[in-house]
């Protein structure tokens, strides 16, 4: 007997065919003999009814954009999950499953008070204990908690991932299964190199990495909360066949287990290829080298809730001047380089050059730590098609070019297969 | 300066347009200095389309009908309300107006265990009295609360407007606007009889008759609880100009002012004309007349949920024998006549004799009380017309009568104009 905590997305649960369909799944491992917690989503498309009608509301006299107070979209938004975890009760029931629904402030999971961005703060788990011992399954609205001002509080988009691995790391269970729209995480995107191959294991530091870089599976927040809980999360399709011979293998499930290094005995070198499209990159040339000048930059720049990604400094050649350039996403350049005007005084740059429409290209492995020479076989097959890197970071476990966007898929490929990863 | 509580129903907020209209409405009660809290339903076919996932949920094994665990329906009902309230408030805050959600369990409106039909059992107004002396609008979401244990509760469909009334009760509001799709009560429907006059004023006792009789302004378990609470319902437009001259009369404001009968100085012998179609009656012949008996009848039909409504037992010929007559809605007719053959031993009737598509009219006044011959007029009016009466029951303020169906909108019309309602 194991404790699992099962989360299903929105388009799992998008109508009641699918949520009969996920009390299936969950009735699958209440057979086998597990206590069971189900985190569900909205229905797809029901958040983004509510969040439009919230951007629908009239503008404040004066104001550019439409007023909302988070407080109140959270009340609203949250009432997504409250009906979808209510049918999958209902559903559950009428399987002969004991089942109830939980809402955030029911539990409670309690969060911060960073409305529509609110991190969980704390989740007390005994209530749910208590009724995996009568054998009840709790069905939990995922992305919603309530704030220290008694008020209910989102996570933030995709927030229902972090829900189901904060509960799992709440009641102690064995495994977080996250169910979604695909059957696992893949070397890289199998839209771009139809040779990707969906991995068994991934490292929580790979996963982050992945999520981070562009891989849509999971949400970056999720796989940090799993990481640091040591929660193993399995990422695995909804739509196959809840009874299909396999499924209920508790040890290994179809899907991919995202889990500690050490439970990855044979590591590869190079995990996987990540990428994001509709970079900006933004050049400060001849800023003065001195201390100081980095915060002058980014501090406004973050002040605006602008994401910097990128960030290289080249060493300066005489010690009095030096170049800064990093990366935004193309729909912040504009706001990007007005703020930067604003600091020019400050920040005592000479020109500002910025270009539109770039790819970043990671390769992504814990295996990098302990061999040499992987950042060398990129560029040198990135060469080979005459792709020319504009940037380059690097981290212990991966290494982001910078490239021209035309070049992003050609460049995922030529490294898919570089690493060997279109080879089982 | 007065305290306000103002209550829009669901077409009042279909749609966001609307919602924008209803704070201007609450924004001219807050500009001329009152303090005002708000109450919700869910924007106009919200709550129809969640019922109805919840009754395409499978149904049991063996079961007849949908099963649903009305707990679960409750947390997915209530969503409706909830987004309401949200973007109520928003809207409000958005032309200056502070304000904020409230839903019932945060207030807390604390309910009895009834699921899905609950009472509230107490409201704790101190928090919102507090918000008041800030100046800050409260906008509850109807129709909900939170039962014992600690599950969100409904209060029925319509219950709404007894948020309202319980709201202003608790806050010691010192009146309690229904706004609606009409624009006050009537003497009759207007669709009947377009004479019908609106009245200035109607007692609670009338208004009570009325919405049992089947007026459908105001659900009756709200008016019943204002007349307990003496609390002073108006019942408006949400639909007129929220500027229009007159609309924030603190006094006469335009519509119908439900309040205690000493409130009204010249009462009316007879106010209002009440009617029910799709009426069913049901005879049992020469029953034993023996104690007992009534409840070996109407006891297994409340055991079935009918809802029994006229009740007729005449006396006795030889002392051994007696007719007894009552009705119910057409559509459990045929429900009660099975109930009844499974009763014949005990009840020891003759035989049953029914008649649908029958219609009740109910004549209703305070003033009966004091006033002989209103019964008389009524049927002396009706015999002119030739229409045949079936049965009839009165209590100390209304006269029921139960006539053929294809006569409802005539006896409804003879008898608006034998009291004279048609006239101003």
């Amino acid at each position: 007997m194991a404790r699992i905590v099962m989360k299903f997305g929105g388009t799992s649960v998008a109508d009641l065919d699918r949520i009969r369909n996920v009390a299936r799944h969950v009735k699958r491992e209440v057979d086998a003999g597990h206590e069971v917690a189900v985190v569900v989503s909205a229905m797809a498309g029901k958040t983004n009814e509510l969040v439009n009608w919230v951007q629908q509301m009239p503008k404040v006299a004066g104001a550019s954009a439409s007023f909302y107070d988070a407080r109140e979209y959270d009340a609203i938004v949250a009432s997504g999950e409250q009906v979808t975890s209510g049918l999958l009760a209902i559903a559950l029931q009428s399987m002969g499953v004991d089942a109830r629904s939980w809402q955030g402030w029911q539990i409670p999971v309690k969060t911060d008070n960073a409305h529509a961005a609110a991190r969980i703060v704390d989740i007390d788990g005994s209530e749910l204990i208590r009724r995996f011992e009568i054998g009840q399954v709790a069905v939990v609205a995922g992305f919603q908690g309530v704030g220290p001002d008694n008020r209910l509080a989102t996570l933030g988009r995709g927030g229902s991932d972090t829900s189901a691995v904060a509960i799992a790391a709440a009641v102690k269970a064995d495994r977080c299964d996250i169910y979604t729209d695909v059957d696992g995480v893949y070397t890289t995107d199998p839209r771009i190199e139809p040779k990707a191959r969906r991995m068994k294991k991934i490292a929580f530091e790979e996963m982050l990495e992945m999520a981070s870089l562009g891989a849509k599976v999971l949400q970056v927040r999720s796989v940090e909360l799993a990481m640091v809980h040591k929660v193993r999360t399995f990422v695995r399709s909804s739509f196959e066949d809840p009874d299909a011979p396999g499924m209920g293998d508790l040890l290994n499930p179809p899907g991919t287990l995202i889990c500690d290094e050490e439970e990855i005995v044979e590591q590869e070198v190079v995990t996987g290829i990540a990428y994001a499209k509709d970079e900006a990159q933004i050049s400060l040339r001849r800023l003065a080298d001195r201390p100081g000048v980095s915060a002058a930059i980014f501090g406004p720049l973050a002040d605006a809730h602008i994401n910097v990604d990128m960030i290289v400094q080249n060493i300066s050649e005489d010690g009095s001047r030096t170049d800064m350039t990093f990366t935004v996403p193309s729909s912040d350049a504009e706001k990007a380089l007005a703020v930067l005007a604003g600091q020019k005084e400050l920040v005592g740059y000479d020109v500002v050059q910025s270009e539109s429409g770039l790819a970043k290209v990671s390769v992504i492995g814990i295996g990098m730590r302990s061999h040499a020479g992987v950042a060398a076989s990129a560029f040198k097959a990135l060469a080979e098609k005459s792709i020319n890197i504009k940037a380059i970071t690097t981290s212990e476990i991966k290494i982001s070019i910078l490239i021209d966007g035309a070049y992003a898929e050609l460049a995922v490929r030529t490294l898919h297969s570089v690493y060997g990863l279109d080879k089982t």
